[in-house]
């Protein structure tokens, strides 16, 4: 078995190439966003073009084909152990690389690097024709990328995308699992709004100075496990993480005086996806045993940072006084239920990444219809304004202003992301099922969080989910982790939970 | 001429792809120096070995040289003109990339980027035992490089090295150019330590708050014609500028509360070099014709804004009232005139970034003789610190405290840039001989900065200097923009004419 040995050895060093050649595009990209000056852009452009296509070269190499085939017809021990699953996946990404022109690659680099700096005028100067153009070249390119890729009987081109995200999803697999969740959302919408409860929201809206909420932030990010001596926290247009690699994980959020929630759960959020990051098997590094097992899989942790542990009473009891401390004068004479029911608060509303637990969905859902007009040409970019108007109305029963509150108002299609919105509802389900687990396994939890001990959680995740990698697929993932198949119930039951008390229903 | 002019295509295509890559390596060190958390310096030494070794793979490709070779024997218009220097350039940095293998390449990065850290770090601990075993493998690395690339007749490995960094100079003709540097210098300092003058730079020390620099530094790099649209200023433990290419350069700087020459002379040391990139023809990018033309001509561009105008009276003429509201603390009660004696106090230092004018060069001398000593192998890394401050207490009559204020206080060793020091005391030459040149062309300067008008010395140094790229040698250059040759005499006479007056001798 040494030619074996030998063979996966040499596997292993490519794959580390490529990703270590991605992993310098990712600081790029986090630089674009967070530091750059603007007119750094085209240059940008053209230094993430070459670094997209260099890695594809290296990605669609023949001889790393050669070297996977040979590997897929020899013994790599356990059936689906961490070599049989890094060859697979080398095999899933070896495959979907061929696909693609080195053109249409570097093409979709340049041109979402350019597309997400107007993306950034467009919104804050609320002007969608000035985007229009963009938004065409990135759909086209993504059209053009589905097609190439293909899809299998019965499925669509948005499919393609989507499994790039979420491996093994098609359109028609989401649809089933976002109907149910659906019925069931309305439902406590409908209660809720029926209710007579009126959460006091302006709690929120008071003076919270910004260095504060950043020291505040902080402070709760490390709390929870996220390591600032491998990582940071700063200012983006639209918040996000990026990991670059053992040792080094960015964070970004973005801040508002008079808006408490946004930067402080958007902290919460994004440390969930950096405490992911942290944890994956760095010596794994380039291969499918250590990168995450999907956009989905890592929502849920982001997800579960932010609302299941972040938005709880057992979370507040430890820390309000410190919030107190913190924002003297906005909460120095508040209760922590009068809190708990304001950052619980549930209403229709235009932003997705500031929206209440049980809203949430339905803006995932809005997305996943449009982008799979755009993809299968449905819908012209041009129209999307209206389309999304329209769709949002009939929703939420509120119309945006203007497009930075409508169609504007995410990052991901200035950056080609299509296919990556869905994933953040599975998140919510993924999370809600792995709370449970959580809590069985090492619980009760509530009780841990209201002493400040969140070690227990992290570190049951780090083991039952981040260090598996992308071992298995995130449907199996949550199997193995839980004992159960996938299913939006625990997700319902968590959202009756919690909101039937606050809204006595 | 058509086959030319397609060869010529390609080979500038050829060449701007290996200076993107490069400039990717560039954002990746800016980060490193100024965001990077600490836990990512192991990752991102592998990513910027990577870097280097795909781009000297690259710039050693032999369809390069090949394409050389027929264009050098080819008609590429005007002898000496744009064509005939990106040619005779592309030449001697591939026969220069040719004689260094690339295991070296990546193992200088790999090696001075994990150094880098180590240097922060043992500087602030004052342990040089800690950072020794990366300056024994620097050194070991400079070394081997220095002997893969050779030296003439009659020269030293050394000459390898600085060739680099300003070509066509060897060891021995510095060492002709520095002695009657030298020279003088020490007699004007033995004038200057024998007058009863005692500037009153207790003016410096005072509290300077750190947001007020921050915003005086960028506003005076800004009326000096730095664009921040198209660049930055940051926090760096050691204060550089960093060009990664048309509309992006990074400047960055320290701040001590109680020490306002630090910053802002670096602020205006940096915003020189920034205003040279900024410069640059950016249509030539990639190609000698868009980059500078030696580093030694580079540091006559920070030198001559940091001192002919910074540290002049008519700058101050303009900014004083400015200053005093900006730190009204620390100069509300000051006289422009004290401030300027303060500002060009001359005394012997150990900070040679903090040096008066005329004690600087000295630094520069010291560091020359220890590096050639370092690379010919007739001094031991180990025994650095000793040698230092024995010729340190030679040269200024004090020896440092530690090794923090001594052979620890600059990053360019862990940096792997030996050969680089030199240039700094060139550029010194330099600048005074073209701010010479540039009074007589346009001013006279001093009313034009004593009216706050700094935009005709810039597009003066846009036109004579930064344009005209790599296309000639330094010592060409200031032939060709001064009309007269390489002189020491222009500086001398500028420190006797500067401080002659302030110390009465």
């Amino acid at each position: 078995m040494s030619g074996t040995d030998d063979r996966y050895a040499v596997l292993v060093e490519r794959l580390r190439k490529v990703a270590l050649l991605e992993s310098c595009g990712s600081v790029l990209g986090w630089d674009e966003q967070t530091y750059m000056p603007s007119g750094g852009a085209a240059h940008r452009a053209e230094q993430l073009a070459l670094l997209a296509g260099m890695a594809h070269h290296e990605a669609t190499d023949r001889e790393l084909g050669d070297l996977i085939g040979e590997l897929e017809s020899e013994d790599l021990g356990e059936p689906g152990g961490p070599r049989a699953a890094n060859v697979r996946e080398a095999r899933r990404a070896y495959d979907r690389a061929t696909c693609l022109p080195r053109r249409l690659v570097e093409e979709i680099s340049r041109v979402t690097t350019l597309s997400q700096q107007a993306w950034v005028t467009a919104r804050r100067e609320k002007d969608f024709p000035a985007f229009l153009p963009f938004l065409e070249q990135v759909v086209a390119l993504k059209r053009e990328e589905a097609a190439a890729i293909g899809f299998g009987d019965g499925g669509e081109p948005y499919d393609a995308l989507l499994d790039h995200y979420e491996p093994g999803a098609t359109s028609s697999w989401v649809d089933g699992v976002f109907s149910p969740l659906r019925a069931a959302t309305v439902e406590l919408l409908d209660a809720i709004r029926g209710s007579q409860v009126q959460p006091p929201v302006d709690i929120l809206t008071r003076s919270y100075p910004l260095d504060a909420q950043r020291e505040f932030g902080m402070a709760a990010s490390k709390r929870i496990g996220f390591s600032f001596e491998e990582g940071r926290l700063d200012v983006a247009a639209h918040p996000f993480c990026s990991g670059f690699g053992p040792g080094d994980c960015r964070l970004t959020t973005r801040y508002d005086e008079h808006h408490f929630p946004g930067a402080f759960f958007g902290t919460m959020h994004e440390s969930g996806h950096g405490i992911y990051e942290q944890g994956l098997d760095r010596q794994a590094f380039g291969t499918a045993m250590g990168v995450s097992c999907s956009l989905g899989i890592h929502e849920s942790q982001s997800r579960m940072w932010e609302n299941f542990v972040g938005r709880g009473e057992p979370f507040w009891i430890h820390l309000f006084s410190e919030a107190q401390a913190a924002f003297p004068e906005a909460l120095g004479q508040e209760t922590r239920e009068r809190f708990m029911a304001a950052i619980n608060d549930v209403r229709p509303s235009m932003i997705r990444v500031e929206a209440d637990e049980v809203t949430y969905n339905l803006h995932i859902m809005l997305r996943f219809e449009l982008e799979r007009a755009l993809i299968d040409g449905s819908l012209d970019p041009a129209d999307v304004p209206g389309a999304w108007n329209d769709a949002f109305t009939r929703d939420f029963g509120i119309t945006p202003a203007d497009d930075s509150e409508g169609c504007l108002q995410d990052i991901h299609w200035s950056a080609g992301l299509l296919g990556y919105f869905p994933t953040y509802a599975l998140g919510n389900i993924y999370a809600a099922q792995f709370f449970v687990a959580a809590d069985r396994a090492i619980g009760p939890l509530s009780e841990q969080f209201a002493e400040g001990e969140f070690g227990s959680l992290k570190e049951w995740l780090n083991r039952e989910i981040h260090q598996r990698g992308r071992q298995c697929r995130a449907d199996e993932l949550v199997e193995v982790v839980t004992g159960d198949g996938l299913s939006h119930e625990p997700l319902v039951a968590h959202l009756r939970g919690r909101f039937g008390p606050l809204y006595d229903l």
